[in-house]
């Protein structure tokens, strides 16, 4: 299987050389875990590194944020949009909001999006420029749009099938509620190509955090917990340490 | 009892011998856990092994990402196929979507499929091929479809006697949620005639690995939980080691 | 009290003698704990030890398996049955489908039995074949048919009733969904004269099986956990062994 | 405040000489817990040693197992009641079934009986008979009748009230679905005047019993768990005996 | 700020001299913690030894079974009531009834009380009488009549507003249902001005309470677990002792 | 990115000099850990050591009570208010009422406020009065108008939007639930840039208050907890310090 390298060491190291071709992984994580940097990481270093041009879908944060927060990691993210190498796509605005809301000069956000046009959207934007790398960042808000269970999965299914049938790989960050290693797996778990989790939890008053590839479908991998830091340079990954203890 | 051996010597031995003939066997495991690559390697060594024609219905995975992913343990899954010594069934379109779903040029699965169509589905492909082992994986998303636990109940059980009444061999899987031993066991459990648990929890830091025979009616068996390993060549299971420490 | 035997001798001794004649005694256990096996043994054991007719009404498996299952215990269920000795019901299609299940050829189940007409049938068989012994395997699909928290317990208590009128001794029973000591009462376990529970929890990574007569309305009995075994020829308890540690 | 004796030597130590004069204590416990034994004990004991009157709502057991039961422990409860010295109501019909229930010749249950006609009734037959001590186990049933928790409420306290106003010194009993020490406490405990607990938790393999006064209003008591065990004559309460570990 | 003493020295030392003045201070405890006790022994000190009259708005306890109660404790509380020092407001019957109960000569509460009617009641009552200290005990009872969460932190806060506008220091007790210090705070935290919470758990088979200033907005206080005792002339807290272990 | 000092050493320092300019943060802690303490010290160094004009929404406390409550930490909040340095708006009666309610006398609230008449007032306010700081406290009552989990996201993007898009620095603080470090993350956690934790949890029956900047996007930062105290002057951190043991 063709493997797609994400450019971070440790993690390659993890999954004997890099993502597989053409699939979407989920990346899960709590808040501030390092989910959104490890993925901006994943397309800098196509675009830098492998000549890859990437598209980042941003469902949270606005792009004037995310170029500013990952400034800070020394990459510049609006050079990359200017020379065509970066796509970024702003659907933030996919709110599901009852009627239109205008107040005075007030007008609280476009929300002409929904999930068939994102599809649709991204599909046009991915061929007319050739993507190769993919990240759709969080799909949690996506998914409230879908009370009910099985909608949902089928809403998962979906927007996965629609990159996944474009021969993208593709990363897609989702929430982690709980902050211990027990917890209840989430339904895209299951739905995914791959997982990587990164995990924090709080021991003998340290914080810990590790990343875990808990699944990755047709590559061999490691299977334990990498302690991880988010340094100046980005997400840094110890596939050679080992967690002394875990809850 | 007829036993059907499955291929791998550690189960083979906790079994004593095989799966009961003509039974039901549930699969459980959470994300990642080799479910899908045991029933697999239960129909690849059937027809290898035992010269026995199988079945795979997939709910989950499509079949070409199935086929690239075993082929990273060596199974040529689409040469079996080809010589009519494996059955692959796509039933992964089968969603409850309201409406139908068109946009643009854009057509989101065929979604043709529903509960009573696959159960005669099987049925007819599966007399017509002569199927000794039928595996199908996984049966949550089908679940789904049954918002009432009474009516899920029924269509769990509708479809073991499908398979059962055939007199072919065969595994279901299902999403094991915790992460944890200690967890509420599901309905399915207690419905099937068989059940088999592949555990993953984390314990100092390392994660561990366990299958366990939960039930496994007219069978005496190895009530342990014994580790395993997803290897090279698929999954291998260590039945004459013991776990050291639980939870 | 006058008291009858199960025949297996732990579990007659813990209840000094056998369980209280004519009363409902409720079985809980986890899936592959032996719950079955014990009742069967119960019923089997009137039959060849006591010269009792027993009843079995089978709410889950199918007769066909139940007799395989058994044999594996060296139990001719069958040779029994036809000598008129042992009844069997096979309650299972007792299903809520909405309508009819009509698909080509394919007729999924009779689904003609109700709760009613269910006690009805018990108590004209049980009648005419001066049964002693009934065993109602499991009760949960059956109290699925009731929503409604208040109208299950009146099913239970009806169903109680039943059996408890004709002097007849049974057991029902029940699943346990907890894997661990700690746990929620449920409902039937105080609507029952007695409750027997075989847990299974995991400890040092070892399965540790453990049977407790949770109580026994008018009887003296043993407290305590019992270790107990699935042996080629039934449940063996050890009545004068103690657990040494538990959750 | 005047003190009522149970007539069981420890439990009255703990409460500094018996139960206050004219309130309602709740008893707690899982199954098999002894409730309606302390309770029957309760108004034994007021008969033979304290010469009072007692009364029984029974709204489980049938009036002939709860005897047949007693007499285990050497209790005559039919001679007490034929004597008038003890009453005996059967209120298991409360059940609220949806319209008649009648099938061929099977008639379950009379089902006369309603949460105002029991207080009516209770209120008779106790000045009638010059009650001064009330049994009523257990209400858990009775509850089940009010999905609105308000209404419960209501209803929880209309039965408090009634007795208390009766001058009348009564148990009720309540189902404790907790295993273990921690628990949410319901909110019976929070309405009524003094709250004993029968506690049975597992540990180190052993079953533990213990009881403790939650709370007594107006009577100084022992705060402490005490350990009690189920004997041939009836419950005994070590009151001076410590637990020594608890979960 | 202006402090209100308790009148028991442990807490007042915890509070830097007392409670701040016109405030509402939420009291939490289980059932048997003591919340009452604490709260009459503020309103029978505040009259007693600072000359301040009180009032007790009763939502549970009858006013009779309550001065019965408080007698244990050497407090008159029935002298204090005919001397106009201490006014009690007889609350309890403010249920939601569905239409009127009346059964023969039954006659089950006067139900006349509603929410705004009681907020009424207690600014006229309190300005008629120039109470300085205001006990609402508890408030659980009336929370119940709002379903809905938003509603009922409007009452709360509507009830909290009533006796802080008239410059009356107060009380309000409500019920913790966690009987270990791992718990879900409540709203009723969040909305109020301080909150005293009683705890109980169980250690090493001790019963072991402790009572807790888990906030007071305004005043620099202990923030430490204190244990205390509840003894023949009422709450006893021991503000220099700490507790040696917690959960 | 330019940081936006709170003035208290020890967070400045976790924070690596301040808050990022023009992003919301949100605090999060349970009762009494003091949240509020925490941002009116953000808004007075504001004013007194850097400046800065702040703004205060109160949707809890009413301002008199804040000014009284900060008076004990020697703040002068009202006559920062005269100065025109600090604008305090109360918007505490945004209250889901059902109707008007008046009763007699008594006019419980204005309530005429309304979320986005809310954000309205604040823009036009911050505005005119050139404000660089505010503080939204705390922002769960105005949750609680939107039950579906979907419009309240939008709700929290939009509060969030409006002073982002404005260049002002601001502070929004929740309730936490949880009393230990074992939880579940809440969607406000998710949707902010920033998140500072204020934990209290009890250990060897100690109360122990840690400090924890769970996220902090676009700035490199501390994630250890460290201890804090809430002491005579505000709120001090001990940014050097390491938490010894963390359940």
């Amino acid at each position: 299987m063709k493997k797609v390298p994400i450019g971070i060491d440790g993690i390659d190291v993890m999954l004997g050389g890099g993502l597989p071709f053409g699939r979407c992984t989920l990346i899960c994580g709590g808040p501030g875990s390092g989910k959104t940097t490890f993925c901006v990481q994943f397309l800098y270093n196509g675009v830098t590194k492998y000549g890859e041009t990437g598209m980042y879908v941003s469902l949270g944060e606005s792009p004037s944020h995310l170029a500013e927060n990952m400034a800070s990691f020394g990459w510049d993210i609006e050079k990359l949009e200017k020379e065509g190498k970066l796509i970024i796509v702003d659907a933030s605005p996919i709110r599901t909001l009852p009627g239109e809301v205008r107040i005075g000069k007030l007008n609280i956000g476009k929300r002409d999006f929904s999930m068939l046009s994102l599809i649709e959207g991204i599909r046009n934007k991915a061929e007319e420029n050739q993507v190769k790398r993919i990240v759709i960042d969080p799909i949690t808000t996506l998914m409230l749009q879908y009370p009910d269970v099985s909608e949902r999965q089928n809403a998962i299914l979906d927007l996965m099938e629609t990159v996944t049938d474009l021969d993208i790989t593709s990363l897609m960050t989702t929430e982690l509620r709980a902050t211990s290693l027990e917890r209840q797996t989430q339904a895209e778990e299951f739905l995914s190509h791959g997982v990587i989790i990164f995990h924090r939890f709080t021991e003998l008053g340290r914080v810990i955090r590790a990343v875990q590839i808990e699944k990755m479908r047709g590559i061999a991998h490691d299977h334990e917990l990498r302690p991880y830091k988010i340094m100046k340079n980005g997400i840094e990954i110890f596939s050679k340490e080992k967690m002394i203890s875990g809850t």
